[in-house]
Formats: structure tokens, C-alpha cells, sequence
């Protein structure tokens, strides 16, 4: 597309701040190769193809995903993948196998022998095979095996099992939001939680290759971490509010933001934008400032209430005086889920939007070509 | 399409229990026919053309709508719509523009007078004129004019104004959310505050044919608010867990759910589903049981913990034990931030799914045509 200024955008619009970005990319690459860890980003926070190719253009190893949609449609552009997330059910089953006859390398994370058989079968069904990657529970407590004995035996039982063989382990360090510096000892309890399970199966003759963790909030300090080999971060790519909060990014390194317009000053001490919680998602930030989000140029002018489509600007700590009809940039306090809810990201760079790309990897299944109904199934009321 | 068992559906899948809806929605009609009130569903909450269709087939005067978006789909189905949501920005004056060009009658929510301004650029470019209802403030603080002062002075400049005329009033109680029953003071003071309004725009010689109002929450107590002729719940189609949590409806009048799998067991006390964030939406429910969610039938597990994929489910007051492969039914919080979150309904009746729906009123702008973009636009690392 040509370039176009901002000021055409209907509102809200999710923007990406392509330099931002960019740096971000580059900052996380440059991190791992100086401490010899694969990246492999989780592309759950943009699922956009476009972006998952500039991770790997990057420097990324390959990427990861959460859901076979994810799957579909970064199997377009990265040739590497890893599905952190077990496929259950007959549906998710079909879809992993004609995934899989794609010309794909796909490696699956799961801590059950049932998501272990299913992946088997499709596998088989596919003709080939797949790795995969046992998930520790490292203190999180959502899901992962809990003890290196577990770790051992479903390890062995995927080494005993035709279509999938072992490849390593993997864990989500999604309980450590913050940590208090160099010395926090967070990273030494999970390091020894993570070395019991590397040891065991190292003395059952079953050494993993593969030792993936990693977190947006952990990343700077991955490197504390014993025995990983690979980090998945996927807010970084954007950062966000929260991000900010617990030190993991500077506010400047906020590279999205959702565009919107001031449609009412009616209320005295407020201005409300037409970015509700189904535009910025409603993920509450406790402790300093609040809210659900905060100006980009701004941000001492914070989110503090949220309906589907107004935001409510708190003015008391600021200023400005809005009227009915500016723009403004509200980032976030989470990425991830706000990302999830445009169909589009508009990629800005000196105040121009100079891209577009669909989000194509939300949602679930493509609903076109289901059939869609008419009222005739209704009842006579 | 043929009906096919709930079985083949790969999950999270948004389902709707038809004999539940329609229950739901011959309840409101026949409770606004008693009362003498209009019924305008708020079509927020569901998205989706069939069913304003099957709302108006109940009863309904006409459809609420919050965005051009959803003004534009629910334009092929109704044919009275009223747009609670002031259109500012010269984007939504277009697209209001090109909806007015349509056969469809239209009015216009509105608190200030630039998006009056906006309203009657586009209703002159259409040739036609608009119903404009002025919003009032009458406790929410969130948009409204405060004063019946103010009132009056919009709704002159309405009738002073080419494109517009004034129509009457509008207001939203969304901070009643409880009622401590038939005695609560909250609806008089709400009645005192309306009628000082509607009482000063009589006397400047502007009554209010049309005084809008009306929530979920409040729906049942709506004859207790005094001048009021037309009623919007949007909620109400298909009821939520917050909503029965303040008594505006019963469990088994959760017509909603979102079909979920378990996909782990690891961690003692507790299993999780593949239904999270991204399929019920993050809204903490204050007070009794808490969580984000609870099972349709077995409404004592409660989800304790969301992720964007992870719905933890708390087992501690249930004797339930799930398998990885079970599958469930979530009725979250609050429907209409999860209904958003979908891209179809699957309508069910009797255990099978009968129809199914795109939510074709969720998002922004179409994105087709657009132009997606390549990543060409990116700098070289």
C-alpha cells in the first residue's frame, strides 16, 4: 500500500511504531547471541505472519504458537515451529495431521499421555515424525508435570512410542512477574526445580537437546537460568504497560498502541475514547498508576475505567484538555489480548501509516465455507 | 445447515441454547408489552443479523447499536436502528453518510455538539434527516450531559440545526447494578434526576417523544423508572454469570456457553481447559464465588485463573474428576466481551447444533481490500 497519514484512520486502530519495533527485534536477537540461546518468539502476542518472518529474518530459530490456527497460518512463512500447547480432541487431532503433511518441522509441547497419543497418530496418519517437548510445572502450578519422575516416564513413553520421539522439555516461568534485581533468588529456585528433571532424565539415558523456557518478564535475566537452551518471549516484540510496570521495557520501547477518538468531555475531570475493553481488553494493572492503560505521549493520563467501547481518561494528573474529536494513543496494560481483538495492525513509521496486515492468526477455525444460517431455525415465538 | 452433534465442534466454540434464548426473549416482550414500554435490544451483546432478526420477530420496536460496524450488518436485517454512540471523526461522518443512503431508519445518541455537527453534515450529504436523542448523565459519570440546562441547550441546537431534528432522550443506569428489591431508592432518585431533565425540555417547549433507557440489570424493575418509553438491554439474549449473580436472571436462563476441552490434569485439585482470555474474556467477577467463569452444569467449579489459552478450573468444592479429552461448558462473566471474542455462535438444540452464525457486527472496518501487505516495509537489521 502507499503511505498514508494517520489522520485518515478510523478509530480505534491498532498501530504498530515500526522503528520501535524493529529495535525491540534487535535488541532481543543481539541478547540471545551473546548468551548463546536460541529465540524462538511466541507469535501469539501479533499473530501475523508478516511478523513472524521478520523474527526469523531477526534471528530467530523458529517460532512458537499456542493454537493450530496460529499454527496454519505461520506454517505460511517460518518453516520451524513449536506448538506449546497439547492438541486434545478428535478436531485438533485432523487439523495437527494435515498440518503435518505440510512441508513443515513442527515439534509439540505436552505433559499427558493422551495429547501424547494424539500427536502420535496424527504423525503416523502423516507419515512422519514429530519431537516432542515435556512440560514442567517450574512453580507456575497451570499445568507441566510436577516431579522429574513424571518427566522421566512420559518422556520414555513417547521414545516407545511410533510417530514421536523425545526432544527435550519445556516450562513457563508465568508465576516470576518481576524480579528485585541481580540477586533476586526467583531464577536460583527455579534453575534447581529445572535441573532435578534435567538430571533425572539424564540418568535414565534420556538427555534433553531441547531446554525451552522464557518469559517477557524474565527475558533480560534468561541468561540465570541453568540449563536452557531456548527462550520463547512474546510480548517483547511490542512491550506493553505491564511490561513497563515490572522493568522489563522502557516506555519508550512501546511500540503498539491503540489509536482512538475523544467522543465526549461531558463529564467534568474526564475525557472518554472510543477504546473500550473490546479494543484494549479489560486486564486491570495493580499497584502503581491502575487502570487499564495510559497515553503514549501521556502517560501520566491513565485508563481508569472501561465499558466495550468507552475508555475513560482520568485528567486529574494532567493539563491537557481534550476536546471532542482529538486523537490520542493508549497503550495497554496487555498487549497480547488487545492485538487479539482488531482484525488489522497498522504499521506507522514518522507519523505515516506505511502497511497493513490482517491478524490472521486469531480466532479459531475459518468459519467461511461452514454455511451460515438464516432465522429459519427459530421457534415460532 | 444439517444438524450435527456437539461432539464433532473443536473448542472453544461459542454456543447458544436456542430453547434458552427464545425463553429469554419472549420473557422481555411479553414483560415490555405488560408495562407499556418499547423494547430496543442492544445487538452489543450477540453481533449477528439472525439474530435482530429473531428479536424483532419477538417484539422488538427496533435494535440498539454501539458502532458503525454493527449499524452497517444489522442494516440488512432491521429496519430501526438507533446508533447509542456518538460518531465523531471524519471516518464514522462518511460511513454514517453512506448508512443514511440506505432504506433504513435511523436515530442518533449524542452529548455534544460536535458530534451533532457530524451527524448533520452526513444526514445533508444523504439528503435525509436524523432523530437525534441527547444523552443524559443520570449517575454513571461516565458520558451524558449533567444538567437539564445543558439538556435543553443541546436539544435547541438540534431543531436550530439543518440534517437533525431532536428526538428526545437517552441514558444508561450502568451504575445500578444491584437492586436491594422493590424498595430501593436507586430507581426514584434515577426518576428524579430524568424528570428534571424531561421537565425543563417541556417547559423550553421540546418534550422528549422518545425517553430511552434501560439495562440488564435493572430490566425487571424498569416500570419503576418514571417518564421512561423504550427499554435497551443487549445482555438479556442470552443472560451471564455476573447477571445472575445480581438477580436479573436464573442459571438456567444462561442461554450462552462457551464449549471448552480439558487439556490437563497435571496439577493436583484443579484441570484446565482450552477456553482462556482469548475465549471468555478477562472479567473478574467482586464477591460470591469469584473467577472468571463457572461450568453450566456444574456451576461449583469455578474458573479460578485465566490465561490466554488456560481457563483453570478449581475443583476444590466439586467431587467431579476430569480427564484430559473431557469436554465442558463455561458460562463466563460477561457474554458480550466473550460472544466478541468468536467468529461464529453455534446455535443447539436438544444436544445437536442446528445452525450457526458468524458474528459478522464484531470488529471495525472491513478489512478486505484493505491491501495487506508483504514485509517489505521493514528496515534491514
Amino acid at each position: 500500500m502507499n503511505s498514508t497519514s494517520l489522520d485518515t484512520l478510523d478509530t480505534p486502530a491498532a498501530l504498530v511504531d515500526l522503528d520501535r519495533m524493529e529495535a525491540n527485534l534487535r535488541r532481543v536477537a543481539e541478547y540471545c547471541r551473546a548468551h548463546g540461546l536460541a529465540w524462538r518468539p511466541h507469535t501469539k502476542t501479533h499473530k501475523t505472519p508478516a511478523l513472524a518472518a521478520a523474527q526469523v529474518q531477526a534471528g530467530a530459530a523458529g517460532v512458537t504458537v499456542a493454537t493450530l490456527r496460529e499454527a496454519e497460518v505461520m506454517a505460511t512463512t517460518v518453516d520451524d515451529l513449536l506448538l506449546a500447547y497439547p492438541p486434545v480432541g478428535e478436531a485438533k487431532r485432523q487439523r495437527l495431521r494435515d498440518l503435518l503433511r505440510r512441508d513443515v518441522g513442527l515439534n509439540v509441547g505436552l505433559d499427558s499421555p493422551e495429547a501424547l497419543g494424539a500427536v502420535a497418530s496424527a504423525a503416523r496418519e502423516a507419515g512422519r515424525e514429530v519431537g516432542v517437548l515435556i512440560e514442567l510445572d517450574v512453580g507456575m502450578r497451570r499445568v507441566g508435570v510436577g516431579t522429574p519422575g513424571e518427566a522421566v516416564a512420559l518422556a520414555r513413553l513417547a521414545e516407545d512410542t511410533a510417530g514421536v520421539h523425545f526432544r527435550g522439555v519445556m516450562f513457563y516461568p508465568g508465576h516470576i512477574r518481576q524480579l528485585a534485581g541481580e540477586d533476586d533468588p526467583a531464577l536460583d529456585r527455579l534453575s534447581g526445580v529445572l535441573e532435578s528433571s534435567l538430571a533425572a532424565l539424564e540418568s535414565a539415558g534420556l538427555p534433553a537437546p531441547v531446554v525451552s523456557g522464557g518469559s517477557t518478564p524474565t527475558l533480560w535475566h534468561s541468561h540465570r537460568i541453568r540449563g536452557m537452551t531456548e527462550i520463547r518471549p512474546g510480548t517483547n516484540i511490542f512491550n506493553d504497560r505491564a511490561t513497563e510496570a515490572v522493568g522489563a521495557c522502557g516506555w519508550e520501547q512501546c511500540a503498539y498502541s491503540v489509536l482512538a477518538t475523544v467522543v465526549s468531555v461531558a463529564v467534568p475531570g474526564q475525557a472518554v475514547v472510543d477504546a473500550g475493553s473490546k479494543a484494549l481488553a479489560r486486564e486491570e494493572l495493580r499497584g502503581e498508576g491502575g487502570g487499564f492503560g495510559a497515553l503514549l505521549d501521556r502517560p501520566e493520563v491513565v485508563v481508569r475505567a472501561l465499558s466495550e467501547e468507552h475508555g475513560v481518561l482520568d485528567l486529574a494528573h494532567s493539563d491537557w484538555q481534550p476536546r471532542v474529536g482529538d486523537r490520542v494513543r493508549v497503550v495497554p496494560n496487555h498487549v497480547c489480548v488487545s492485538v487479539n481483538l482488531h482484525e488489522a495492525l497498522w504499521a506507522v513509521r514518522s507519523g505515516d501509516v506505511v502497511a497493513s496486515w490482517e491478524v490472521a492468526g486469531r480466532g479459531r477455525s475459518p468459519y467461511a465455507g461452514r454455511g451460515a444460517s438464516d432465522g429459519s431455525v427459530f421457534l415460532q415465538a
